[in-house]
């Protein structure tokens, strides 16, 4: 006798509950309200071949409401990928199992996202959508012909990211994208009506979408929903109507079911009321088989994918998306070298995506509304529309956040290699996004122009301070601030040369000389490198970034005039030097100099590279509003105040 | 003869130009847009007296498109504010003046919060007319009567924490709060078009809005639409179509007028087409007459208010509102050195705030949906509700970003002091408000709870790393981090009295004991100091914040025993360690001693502390899912782990 489709859901159900007992920690409610819907989506719906998780035209799965994941480890498992095993289950929340408290693509395969920061799955899912779309546009259908399904919660939706990413997505019409609203009615506090009043489906329609709903518990209520929104010509929200932690029959329906482990008790009457008389991480064979049934549907339509893959005209360029040449930038940065220029690094940086553009058609940029100032426009780049999906611009909006998080998506996605622009004071906006690029090894270059109170008149809301020290604490995330146009183009070249992480430039509103003469290899490759080294017998080493290695030139040329040897350090990037060995790193910043930082920022944490006998320049306070040059007067950034003040320490440490 | 309402907008229109043309850097977009719609409301419905700007009752208007910063200059200059003078205007953005390019509360009195960053404004209005509703439950219509004016942009309402604001608005049901939409169809990139397909209204009607739409060069148009904004029971949006521009007439309607100078020709000609024949700066009298006349309205009000106030029966209790006793926890303090808990600091921190909102009658707590987590609900306070106003809990819903937002508009609203819950990890998602916490000097106390790798199970996603460092490095907020009970009552009595900027608490999920064993003077209050003191010689301070001040005492214990005298240094808060004087600071942490610092979390910055020489402890990485005493372990945050390293240093460098 076959396998039931509840004998099917409540094998999620169980697995759920006893993988989160087992750990005394989790979230049984949503994959015990969802199991219905998630068989329903992966016996019938979902396209993937658990022989080869990677298959670039499966459909995308994001469990934005990631505490549940359970849900996931369950549906991975059950339907025959090689991870999680039950062993793995059973290990849920320890350390060494890929079953983490919240689903993490680099633990397991068939995950696609990392989740658990709430509405970030779902702005990641449209970034997948776009992907597919763009990559269907250029590659056709033979090879790219798949679908994006996101299970997200009320949490996911009440986020401020799901107002930018539902906009994007409705905007651009992307109808490969379905969600599945689990509208279950409790939020952690209590019920979602403590705390909202909105019209969810009236919102999603405002703002291009088709909504359907359904009974989250009725099979074929459930069929019937995901056809309708199939066949619509917009992205779908389906309201699936549940019960939080149903199966368990004294707590279901309320929030004691979403965060925590059951209980025995509440564990064995789940058992008496579903009729699930299995031991723990038990499947019965017949349960399994319908389940890996549900698994093998994959690999027919693969095999044919393959075969058409194998006779597409545009094959290697199909292969090659991703790979980025070691010197990729090498004759652009020559030309540089022929011709110096002056010009601000978001300036050079536009010069070098001209190259980029042209050399890697796998790039898609845009820019949160500010694309005349990021320069992230180059020739030649049509805009990304409903219309036209081929296009490589997008114009994301106002929507800094789900900016970056639909860019996390597409690089997720793979096949493109997406950038966008901000202003750098607005990471504070994106941050979320940013850091979960660095979790998830995302290859995603964000472009932040205006990076200091260079930007001037603005003032303080948006000059950026604290912001490049900040954006350097996080892990796995390269912050690239260059000088000129000849580094610009090397950070360019290693940021997209990062194919597990994120890279971060940023650039500056105001001309800077080409100071760089020289480009045999690529020097920001090391993170800090002698600029300039000391002809008086070196008593000084200046370390600066981007727009303030001209001051520390200036102060060099000052210093040398008087008989005191000083190098020009220029770091473009502290997680790169960091990477080096300690004989570089002490060649460069030799103990028996006095080592002086100068950056247009923060000065907290230069001290690993000063010590705390060195001179750290900066701004340590919020900016003002005023032309720059006055600016970096009035906070003494300017050679002849650094200059005095290196004299006098010198001295003062000589008497 | 007396100006007409055309000459009053175009006085606004004119110095908006000049201002921007003598900068020859600014937006004179908006408020040309916007002249008239801002003419109507301010000489009939904003209630406020230039003669005291800080009037209680007054109503508060936020320009939330801050880069139109010249209509509020304009606006506060011609309704006879002692500031801006014509001289301030003429000197826009330039270091000194108070017109800086974006408007700054602290800078003007006639302004009430700080914006520019796109869609913040809106969501501290909410704050404020929260603030607002709750007084008036709290004072009666005598004392709190007043309105929240907002006008903003499409940025504001295409970011996501619009989506956060409104949804809270609606839920309250605030109907004093009246935003009107400047819908000039334009955006920075060209027209909105090319972003967004969004119906704008309909969303907000979705969200418990009442929606008005009106000609915005239309005076009597714009009067019934705020007529009919005013009527209604539910929170109103005024969609005022608008030409963005208005009366530069080869400019108006486009990107181009935006965010630069028209330009000497088109200055001309808009002169030409407003028949516009006065000097830069100078306003006919006429038109002056008028507009002064529309800031001595609120005089008459204004001492019928003072009138009432007087004869109000919690007069006092109004007047002190605010005023935070300087031993406020004292005999709170004194009952935990008598009976020692050992509980989680968020736990340590609810037991605070029991005293403290007993106490303080002006508080208003809240969360981001994890009530039960941040510990931030007290026993006797109710919500605040659409019903019911004096509630002092917010139920935030899933809205970290609109929760800081509000926050600070309660904050600069006066009269209240707010604070509010989420996750450590999560303050990434509210960066953008923290910072304008901290940059308009506003009394917030963030309360940051699962501060580390200690959260344990949920893993990654949920565990803050950088998050510690990066927040110390925001200017004027104060970071604390304590170590137990006490600590945690110190902090927050610090926390309260700090007037003029945030506070932001981080508390661990896990119990820690009670170390604190007296408290004749707030120790916090010095940033750090030697809770205890080496007993052998003095050859190691091991320095430590919250939960890793345990570990740190378990090492100095494991040292002494070994004969190798050791301070333990609690560090709760980096700012008022940074505050104190050399001498102290030498004292605390002296030069011949190994300095060791244990925080789990990034260890980049603890070299102001430790030197070069020193040995920093932390993680340096993203977590894991486990259970917390395991990761601790596996990061090297154990008590033997860390004697063992602190041991070889000391062997090698005696070696």
């Amino acid at each position: 006798m076959s396998a039931s489709f509840s004998d099917c859901a409540n094998a999620i159900r169980a697995l759920s509950m006893d993988a989160v007992e087992a750990a005394n920690s989790g979230h049984p409610g949503m994959p015990m309200g969802m199991a219905d819907v998630a068989t329903v989506l992966f016996q019938r719906y979902v396209k993937f071949d658990p022989a080869d998780p990677k298959w670039p035209d499966r459909d995308r799965f994001v469990l934005s409401a990631g505490h549940g994941s359970m849900l996931i480890y369950s549906l991975l498992n059950l339907t025959g990928y090689a991870r999680p095993t039950m062993e793995d289950i059973r290990n849920f929340r320890q350390i060494g199992s890929p079953c983490a408290g919240h689903p993490e693509n680099f633990e397991l395969a068939g995950v696609e996202a990392t989740t658990g920061p709430l509405g970030q799955g779902l702005a990641m899912a449209v970034g997948m959508a776009m992907a597919e779309r763009h990559l269907n546009a250029t590659f056709g259908d033979d090879l790219v012909d798949h679908r994006t399904w996101v299970i997200a919660g009320d949490g996911c939706l009440m986020e401020g990211i799901n107002h930018e990413a539902i906009g994007l997505a409705g905007h651009l019409k992307l109808d490969r994208l379905i969600v599945l609203w689990d509208d279950n009615k409790i939020t952690i506090d209590g019920s979602v009506s403590l705390s909202s009043s909105e019209d969810i489906p009236a919102r999603y329609a405002a703002t291009g979408w088709h909504v359907v709903e359904c009974d989250g518990h009725d099979e074929f209520d459930i069929v019937s929903a995901i056809e309708e929104a199939i066949s619509d010509d917009r992205p779908s929200l389906i309201r699936c109507r549940t019960i939080i932690g149903k199966g368990a029959p004294n707590k279901q329906g309320t929030s004691k079911v979403h965060g925590a482990a059951l209980g025995k008790d509440e564990v064995a009457a789940v058992r008496a009321t579903l009729g699930w008389n299995h031991a723990p991480f038990e499947i019965p064979a017949d349960i399994r088989e319908a389940w890996l049934a549900a698994g093998t549907r994959g690999a027919k339509p693969h095999a044919e994918w393959r075969d058409r893959l194998a006779a597409h005209p545009d094959r290697l360029g199909w292969e090659r998306r991703g790979d980025v040449p070691q010197e990729l930038l090498k004759p652009y940065i020559e030309q540089l070298l022929a011709n110096p220029q002056k010009v601000a690094t978001r300036k050079a940086s536009e010069m070098a995506l001209e190259a980029i553009n042209t050399l890697l058609p796998e790039t898609i940029g845009g820019s949160a509304d500010l694309t005349g100032s990021n320069n992230t426009l180059t020739k030649g780049l049509v805009a990304l529309t409903a219309g036209s999906y081929a296009g490589r611009y997008v114009y994301y909006g106002i929507r800094e956040f789900g900016m970056a998080a639909a860019m996390n998506g597409m690089a997720l996605h793979g096949g493109v290699i997406p950038y966008g622009g901000t202003f750098l004071v607005f990471s504070d906006y994106a941050r979320g996004a940013i850091r979960l690029s660095a979790l998830q090894r995302a290859r995603v270059v964000y472009v932040m122009t205006h990076d200091s109170i260079g930007l001037g008149e603005d003032g303080p809301t948006h000059q950026p301070i604290e912001h490049l020290m900040s954006l350097r604490l996080i892990p796995n995330l390269d912050v690239y601030r260059p000088c000129d146009t000849v580094e610009t183009a090397e950070c360019w070249e290693l940021a997209l040369q990062k194919e597990d992480g994120p890279a971060l430039l940023a650039l500056s509103r105001q001309n800077l000389p080409q100071l760089r003469t020289e480009a045999a290899e690529n020097r920001s490759a090391r993170g800090a490198y002698a600029l300039f080294e000391a002809e008086a017998p070196r008593k000084v080493v200046l370390i600066a970034t981007g727009s303030e290695v001209e001051i520390a030139v200036a102060v060099r040329d000052a210093l040398e005039a008087q008989g005191i040897g000083a190098d020009v350090v220029s770091m473009p990037c502290f997680e790169r030097f960091e990477a080096q060995d300690a004989a570089y790193k002490r060649d460069i910043l030799p103990h028996d100099a006095l080592k002086v930082s100068i950056e247009a920022g923060a000065t907290f944490g230069w001290e690993r590279y000063t010590g705390n006998d060195g001179l750290n320049f900066g701004v340590d306070e919020f900016g003002a509003s005023g032309p720059y040059l006055r600016l970096y007067k009035h906070y003494g950034l300017s050679a002849d105040a650094i200059v005095a003040r290196v004299v006098a320490k010198l001295n003062g440490e000589q008497a």
